[in-house]
Order: C-alpha cells, then structure tokens, then sequence
C-alpha cells in the first residue's frame, strides 16, 4: 500500500508531520507495509519550476491508494489555484466528506453555550466532481456565464456513497438542494430519492436556505447529509461553526481508487513558520484515513488522544493553550 | 401614493391585519394619504380560480407604490411556484435587501448566550434578479443544466445600491463571491469593486463558503454585504441565526418604482387558524417600509414598541409567551 504525503506549503509543512509521526508508529509497530510517497506540489513548487503540480505528479499520486495532503497557497493565478480541484479531478474524487463531530470537551474549552457537543454528528457528503464546478463558463465583458451541470450518473453515485454511510449510522439521509429554483435540482433529489430508496435508507430532503439557518440552530436533527458541489462547499464550511473552529476540521475526497484526506484549513501564511499552528485537523484527518483503510481501533485511539490533548488543554495558541505544534503532536502521539 | 395588502395565505392572514393596524394608526392620525388596495393571491386564490396570481394582479400591483406582502402556501405545482419570483421579476425588484439586525433584548429572552446583540447589526443586499434565478435550463432524463448568468448592468446596479446603503452606515462593503471557481463571479467582483470605489465605499471580498462561516462566528466584523441571488438566497436565511429566528426577520425587495416588503417566514399551515402566529416580522417588514418612505421616526417608534414587547414579555408561544397574534400585534399598537 502506497501514502503520498503532501506537505504542500505554509502550515501544511508543520501539521503534516505530526500526523506522519502518528502513521509511522502504528505502521512500524503492527507492520502495515504502508510505503509512504513524498510528493511536492504548491506554491513552493510553483516558484522554484514555474508549475504548482505537473503530469508527472498526477501519474505518482496515481499509483498511490491513500495521500495524506497538508495545504497549499493559492497566489492570483488562474493556473495555480485549481490545483486542488485538478487532484479532485484527474483522480474522479467523486465524493467530498466533512465529518462534523465536536471533539468531545471542546465546547468547554472554547466556552460554547449555545449548542450541546453531545447533539452535534453530522456528516457532510459533497458530490465532488460537476454542479457548478463543472468548468463550463462563458466568459465576456458584459454577461458571464457559468453552467451548473447536473448529471444522473454522478448524482446516483454520490447518493449510493452517502446511503452507504446512512445505513453504517441511523440509515437517515438528507437531500439538500433548491429544486424549487432550479430545474437541475430536481434530477439530482429524484435520483438520490430512488438511490437511497432502493438501498432501503430513508430519505427526506430541505432546501438549502432554510437549511443553513437550520444547521446552525438545530444541528441534532441532522445526521448523514447529501448534496452538490457548491451547496456542499458553503454548508460544509458552515458547519465547522459546530465543531468550534473550522480550524479543528477534518476532511476526505474519496474515489474508486483513491482517497485523499486533508485538514480544511489552509496554509495560514500569517502564522506559518511559528511552530504554533494546530496539528489537530491533520491528525483528524489521518484518523478518517484509518477508517478508510478499516483500522477502526486505530482510528479510535487516534480520537481518544486528541480528546486527551483537550481535556488535558496541551493545545496550541488559537485554543487558548500555550503548547507548540510538536508538543501537541508529541503529547498525542504519546497518548495513541 | 398606493400600498398594496397582500395578505396571502395561512398565518399570512393573521400577521398582515396587525402591521396594517399599525400602518391605519399613522396613515390617519398623520394624514400620509395612503390608499390601500388589497390583492388576493396564493393558494386560496388557486384553490377558487385555479391560478395564484394573474396577469391582472400583476398589472394592479404595477399601480401601487409600496407592497405588504405576508406569505403564501407553496403546493406542489410549477405554475404554483413561482408567485414572489414572478412578482419580483416582472416588477424588477432588483435589490432584495435583509437588515440582521436583532431585537434589543432578544438574546436575554431567548436564552442566546454565544453571541452579543451589541455586535450583531448586518444588512444582506442580494441580487434579485439574475445569477442561478435567470431560469435558463435544459433539462434531460440523464442530464439537466441550470445557467447562471452574471451581466455588468445588474452588478452595477445592485453595487450601486448597496454603496448606497453602506455610505449611509460604515462606508464599507464586502462582496461575498466564489470567483476562484466561478469564472462569472469575476465579473460580479470586479463590477462591485469599480462601482464601490467610484462612490468611494471601501469595498474587501470573501468566498462564500468562509463567510458563511464566518458570519456566525465573527458577525461583529460585517456591516453591508452585498452578494448574488442564490448565494444571497443562502446566506440571509443563515443570517437570521443572529436574530434569534427566522420568525423574527424582515425582509425588503426594492426595485426602481415599487418596494415590497415582507416578513421571511412562510405561511406556516401548521398554526394557521389558531391565531398563535407572532406578527413581530411582518410588523418589522412595515417598518422597513416606513424606512424607505423616509418615515425615520415613525419607523423607530415601531422598532421601539417590539423591544417593548419583548422586554415585557408581551409575546408569542414560538418566543416562550403566552399571548396571540392580536394581544401582541395590540400591545404593539399601543406603544407605537
Ligand atoms: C480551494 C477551493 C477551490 C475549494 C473548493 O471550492 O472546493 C475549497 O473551498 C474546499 O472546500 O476544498
Ligand atoms: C420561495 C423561494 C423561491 C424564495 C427564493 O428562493 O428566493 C425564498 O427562499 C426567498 O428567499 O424569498
């Protein structure tokens, strides 16, 4: 089994390796045989080849089952910013997942009152691949279009991804979309309908407007929840509201062949270089790595030590701690 | 001048007759000369006629100046659909605007402890005209594609429109956009920049999924926002988190001849007839209209006499009181 690792740029290159501190521990001791496959790609790339991501690393990542991506700086231009949705791409991606379950004693720590950590499980399951990513713009000086492309196939496969995941937790699944506005909506909630119905999941669907006040307000009526590429991109970012920052959030890309799993914080150049940026969400994110490759135990220490960490508040500086990156990594690593 | 009453449906019915009391009071005892036309449509209308709205309502509404609208029961018919849309479009209502601004006191009543009221004063401009609403489909079994259309002409004008406002608040205005994916927000963008500083507004951006994250964690940062249709659609029933419910927002939609206002909420079928339904919005949305008629006063004395009520407790169920629609719509009155 191959891991690409992508520290990519800024606090990517300081998270990433406390979570490969992590993975090389469970690998060596229990002998996974996981080849890790260091690959470069970003900003840093960009300035010493004047390319951010080549063909050559397609190909590479190709050949990996599992990356494990830190962030990448995206500077103005146009060539460079669509490296993550090229990956996305090339890769077929298809489905963007967004876990949002509060590490439990972080409402404490942060002084959250106005939701229950207890109520709060939600799984955000973003079609990853058309909508209105689907790269078919017009372009002119006076009208500019962008076509949303909705497609059977893709809303049938996501919606078998996101009922898979339904009938694994409270076999629920929620449809979010505005088919009252747009037409493209309705063959997406029909098709996720008849997929989640004839897998036996039941499903209900909301409109994406009341569902983002709704979100917010009642996150404890939502459990596994399905939708297109933008809606999920807003609402998935929205819901990190829940887990107290969105810099404690983790998340996967998952395909046929790969799965890539990244912190949803970027590169924060600002503090870059510091040693004070918070490995958590990367650690989070491996840990949706070993629940990807079955290592469910694993995954589970992986959560246990980072709610160690924030019970023991041996945490960085934007949770109010004093600790450093390594040591945050250190103590969770010592504590897997 | 002419003031359309459209109670509409449901607790439309019950919530409208209180603004219009309030409305009565100052049009009489002031002598505004306000000619109110009352205007069926909606579901009660279909029901006896089999259309929600004619070529004859549109054609009367066109005569009137201002428009209080309370809502309508949505069935599941296309032709249904689309009453507030068509209204909004064939009387180009351009600028739809939600001011998140809370209730003084609301978050005491409501138990709101994450947030401070002081810091909460937003407006919500959206385009009401465009963007994923042009209703330029193509439909098909196995693909379906919705077109959002962005043109400089409505960008200007509703960028013109909320440097307006923004001039009258902080002078600032952010545009909220995903121009890093959407090749026609770059148009959107740019336009609002140019027409922002060509009126001297300071004007900064965000993408869209980090705003919405951060308008719920950061709302003390965001004074006028000025954004697309849906995005807009989105983002201001997510805004009424900060107004303790979406129960309690307003809303305006503004076009060169005629203004329309009315509470966010819908026609709620579930309560409709038990005379339960609070009035605070749909008397709120009267008190925008009293802002755009330049009735500063007046609309302060209305914005006074809801903090009354909620400071007194003068409230419905849905706020934790014990009072109707009519006691509290009275006691509105009473303190106006
Ligand atoms: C960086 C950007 C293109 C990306 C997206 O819009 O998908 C990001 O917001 C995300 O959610 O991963
Ligand atoms: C009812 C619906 C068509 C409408 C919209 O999408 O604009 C509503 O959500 C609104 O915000 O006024």
């Amino acid at each position: 089994m191959r891991a690409a690792i992508i520290e990519g740029d800024g606090i990517g290159k300081e998270v990433i390796p406390e979570a490969v501190a992590i993975l090389d521990y469970f690998n060596e001791t229990y002998d996974w045989g996981i080849e890790k496959v260091p690959v470069e790609v970003g900003l840093g790339k960009w300035e010493k080849t004047g390319s951010a991501i080549t063909d050559d690393d397609i190909s590479l990542l190709k050949t990996c089952n599992l990356i494990l991506f830190g962030a990448i700086t995206t500077v103005n231009d146009p060539s460079y910013k669509s490296v993550l949705l090229r990956i996305r791409k090339e890769l077929d991606l298809y489905a963007n997942v967004r876990p949002i379950l509060p590490i439990s004693g972080i409402y404490k720590l942060l002084k959250i009152k106005d939701h229950k950590e207890e109520n709060v499980n939600i799984v955000i399951v973003r079609e990853n691949t058309e909508g209105l990513y689907s790269g078919v713009e017009e372009i002119g000086a006076e009208k500019s279009m962008t076509t949303r492309v909705i497609t059977k196939r893709a809303s049938e496969r996501i919606a078998a991804f996101a009922s898979n995941l339904a009938s694994a937790r409270k076999n629920k699944l929620l449809v979010v979309h505005k088919s009252n506005v747009l037409k493209s909506d309705k063959l997406f909630l029909d098709t996720c309908r008849q997929t989640a119905e004839s897998r036996g999941v039941d499903v209900s669907d909301k409109l994406v407007d009341i569902f983002a006040y709704d979100l917010i307000m009642n996150p404890e009526k939502y459990d596994v929840v399905v939708t297109t590429n933008l809606f999920g991109d807003i609402l998935s970012d929205l819901g990190a509201v829940l887990l107290g920052s969105i810099g404690l959030a983790p998340s996967a890309n998952i395909g046929d062949n790969q799965a890539f799993f990244e912190p949803v914080h970027g590169s924060a150049p600002d503090i870059a270089g510091k040693g004070i940026a918070n490995p958590i969400a990367a650690v989070l994110s491996l840990k949706m790595m070993f629940d990807y490759m079955g290592k469910t135990r694993e995954a589970c220490l992986v959560s246990r030590a980072v709610t160690a960490a924030v019970a023991d508040k041996i945490v960085t500086p934007d949770l109010g701690g004093k600790y450093s990156t390594k040591e945050v990594g250190d103590f969770i690593l010592s504590k897997v």
